[in-house]
């Protein structure tokens, strides 16, 4: 059994403490929260502090906390021989104090609060000093997930960045559609089994050989049409830059 | 019962045939294609012709051609009364030739020879000159799709360019991530159930709910450190431009 303390209760750690209550090889003893929270029905058992001083004893303290305040919170923790984690993508694992073991449990997902995730297809990526914490984590992580890979910090740092661009430069993507439909007085509704079709294409193909549409075809007539549709609009450069992207990368320079 | 006549063996076209095929009130009466095709197992049926003067009589003839040459293409079709429609989301319908009744039918969907399209959930976007034929193409819609409606040449011009950002660029970010992810030797795969999990929370969210990552956070941290992995990327101006973008969406100038 392993037992946790799971610290900050934000989408991350709200989502992570349920997958974990529901887990039957760990044991989450304790949840910290800077500030009040209400627990769930699920989590209704599980024991509440609001104080560094006040945090059990556990095999591992899961840090689910903003990446600019991890460094400082870490180096406030009794230094034992408890492994501490954090959560994010974007920090390196030597940002932890080093007084204590050190590691990272990394659940590439986006999460809201309204949306409950389904772990066991999310990836753990996990990272840790000693080998012996490194298999502590892969077997925390398959305790919730199907995949649980060990990724070093730097690797860790590009996975983020490429979700940056599949999750939050996409849904931007969907974002300027919106808008542009609204304008037009049209529903976007129309648009979502395009959008679902296109993320489940890259399933069973390459994005490169997914890819259509009128800059791969070099359509100028079509460019042009776009283009001044979008004379006025704040979203007409990203047009432009997208499209030399699209054709600097097949090699159809217009 | 509609007859009708598929002009084109393209991805659109195909697909569209095998839908028709299935479809109780359409009988489909001949395939036109410009060169030798082969047909599936489940239209062996129909009968082919290369030759427009080849053409069979029919309720409706349906233009699965390339945008460029469906002008040129409608102006050498005999002049009757049969209702001529292409089926293109970025051509207006007066480019068909004024000789026929006119129309368009665009399903509003990426298609792809390697994958059989679901068509009861892909919405048809239909226009006619004349108020019956609009009812005749409503009738063709609902025969292989549950969404079927009414739309300017103008808008869905807006639609077909919003369809552009949805797909097409959306494509391109999947496309930019595998390629950092294949030079740094990690697994595409594992950004798949977030790809998944982004398109499928818009079906629940507005995308602007939806919108996280370290743009919206204003995470300069972060941003610094992903512009120092682009440094000699040909993707860094995106990831700058399509930053800024969201800062300005959000009002989080930094």
């Amino acid at each position: 059994m392993i037992s946790i303390v799971v610290i900050g209760f934000g989408n991350v750690g709200s989502h992570l403490c349920q997958a974990f209550q529901n887990a039957e090889e760990v044991a989450l003893v304790q949840i910290y929260n800077r500030s009040e929270i209400s627990l769930p029905e699920s989590l209704q058992a599980i024991a509440v502090t609001h104080s560094i001083s006040g945090l059990a004893k556990a095999d591992v303290y899961l840090l689910a906390l903003p990446d600019d305040i991890i460094s400082e919170f870490s180096s406030k923790l009794p230094k034992s021989d408890t492994l501490v984690v954090h959560t994010s993508g974007g920090v390196s694992m030597n940002s932890l104090n080093r007084d204590n073991h050190r590691g990272v449990f990394y659940p590439l997902q986006s999460f809201s609060k309204s949306r409950k995730p389904e772990f066991k297809k999310i990836p753990i990526c996990i990272e840790a000093e000693h080998h012996s914490d490194l298999n502590l984590l892969q077997e925390l992580g398959e305790s919730i997930s199907e995949k649980v890979v060990a990724i070093s910090s730097e690797e860790r740092g590009r996975l983020h960045l490429s979700a940056v661009f599949v999750n939050n430069f996409v849904n931007h993507m969907y974002h300027i559609s919106e808008t542009m439909l609204e304008e037009a007085d049209l529903d976007f509704d129309l648009l979502k089994p395009l959008i679902r079709e296109t993320a489940h294409k890259i399933e069973s193909m390459s994005a490169s050989n997914a890819q259509t549409g009128p800059a791969l075809r070099g359509d100028t007539k079509t460019l042009e049409k776009h283009l001044h549709l979008l004379k006025d609009s704040p979203y007409k450069e990203i047009y432009e830059q997208l499209t030399s992207s699209i054709q600097e990368t097949y090699g159809k320079k217009l």
